[in-house]
């Protein structure tokens, strides 16, 4: 049998970092789930709910790609409290023409933040204004802190602006991310305030009632939400949605289910069977995007497994170029 | 993070032989499967059909084992015209605790075949006579061979015969079972035949059209089909599942979609709605078993994800207790 490849998060963390190539195989992805016939099966969700965990396996195989990838997100919410991080797994990438494992990804999570960063950048480069300068964030993690990194690759932003339900770590992540991005970002206090100086808001939380109301939002404005992934998540004031002059899903059977428009067809806003543009069909030309300069666009991100097949076939060719990862034969 | 243990086929061939702990650790996980809150979640169907390939994601949680698995079964049908096995694919073991991966077995199927064959065993030690010795095997491929190692185990097997659509592969399986096993093994051309002078019958083939007549059956014998994990497969003639005096599924969701008991249900020989005693209940008791020795019983096997489960768990703890497998942190 031919080798396995698997590489550690050290290495991968090395190996594909935020960057362009990043970006541009998230972007292939959605070009190709609005394209050609992508198979993309319903997520295998586990519950073990007496460890307070979950599992969620994601598949998705893209014509074309040599490879596809299946991920591992194991999430267990009492982790910390044993000192270890409450999300991990791994990813793993088959031949999509012989289905024998080519890599194996020990990534604890890492290409999916570097994944759904990358759908970030992918939106606002679809449908924000192209001369954004001024962004706002919602949430002071990981996804924060990729999410303005991602921005900087595609539009020549300036300041940013952090909100967090707690203000020392909005703060914490100001100081971190003037330092690293070379920007200026300052925490603010008032997340109507923080919407109003954006020309891109980006909200990262996993908040379960929403931290952005529908009336904050200005002419010109993009929106992307990404931190719902689940049902009770919800981020975005249900009104927002009704209101957006464009709302792009990455995935419509996801987002009605999952997303920030399942709570606005929750609440009769909305109805079930409205249709809507995806993300995909934006990139492909499909659809036009951004109507007015005016419009408020509003991208609602539930993460997809396109975006892991993308992100682990660039991880199997930058392991394969670089000649790292311990290979095994089995 | 802690270590995961990465251990290769060899080793796990090594580790893990089919032996009465395995048979033990599949039985005890059909004991669960009938008596504790297990989570089977319904399985993760990839198919890529440009390249006549499949993917199938399994897994449960069986309480009170400390770890579940997620199998990963790629069967990719145009393989061997590229000197490459059809089916491969590898084992997880998750902490059911915090998640973390522990083990990651390149098993290229090998524990599917050893906990496939094991549940082949719990059904026969279950519901055939205690002294059966005469077996009949349809099929000569890896099954039929595991099939009648693991039923020597649990009953005091003398005789067998294979029966296989290539007269050629029946006798090369009957003389290499021979010389392995130390039994009296012989190749039968007649079916019926086959049938006929057995004790136990055990299914192996993927048969799409039956092989095995309703009428072939005897009083007090005991069969098990094992082929089936498909919606189009089909070893049993579906008139001998509703004439058995007792027929049993491994889990009756699955073999009411994939089994045996589905073509039966098709054929308007048994209603969709009726009630069957499942494997694990027979195990704890919940169930009598056989209910004469005059009987048939018929044992319909799908393949389930608490085998999955049993099996990786021994796996792992054989790789600890004998310190194999390379050592990854990440």
């Amino acid at each position: 049998m031919p080798d396995i490849r698997i590489v550690t998060e050290r290495d991968l963390r090395d190996l594909v970092p935020l960057d362009f190539d990043a970006i541009a195989a998230v972007e292939d992805a959605f070009h190709a789930l609005a394209t050609k016939p992508v198979a993309m099966p319903p997520i295998l969700r586990l519950d073990i709910p007496e460890h307070r965990g979950e599992v969620d396996v994601k598949t998705a195989y893209v014509p074309g790609l040599s490879g596809f990838a299946i991920k591992v997100s194991p999430g267990f919410f009492d982790n910390p409290k044993l000192g270890l991080p409450s999300v991990n797994g791994l990813m793993m990438l088959l031949s999509a023409t012989t289905g024998l494992v080519e890599g194996l990804f020990l990534d604890n999570g890492y290409l999916t933040d570097v994944r759904t960063a990358a759908a970030g950048a992918v939106a606002a480069k679809h449908l924000s204004h192209q001369d954004a300068r001024r962004v706002a964030i919602f949430g002071a993690g990981v996804q924060a802190r990729l999410q303005l990194e991602a921005l900087k690759l595609v539009r020549p932003i300036k300041t940013a602006v952090i909100w967090a339900r707690d203000p020392a770590k909005a703060s914490e992540a100001a100081d971190m991310l003037s330092a690293e991005l070379g920007l200026d970002v300052r925490a603010i206090a008032d997340p109507a305030q923080a919407v109003a100086e954006a020309d891109i808001v980006v909200t990262t939380t996993p908040a379960e009632a929403p931290i952005l109301m529908a009336d904050w939002l200005r002419p010109g404005q993009h929106l992307t939400a990404m931190g719902s992934d689940a049902e009770h998540k919800n981020e975005i004031d249900p009104q927002a949605i009704a209101m957006a002059d464009l709302y792009v899903a990455d995935s419509l059977v996801q987002t009605r289910r999952l997303g920030e428009l399942h709570h606005a067809i929750a609440a009769g806003l909305v109805s079930a069977e409205a249709g809507f543009a995806e993300l995909g069909q934006v990139v492909a030309g499909l659809h036009p995007g951004r109507p007015s300069p005016d419009a408020v666009t509003i991208a609602d991100l539930t993460g997809t497994g396109v975006q892991d097949t993308a992100i682990a076939t660039l991880a199997m060719s930058r392991t394969v170029a670089n000649d790292r990862g311990a290979r095994f034969t089995s």
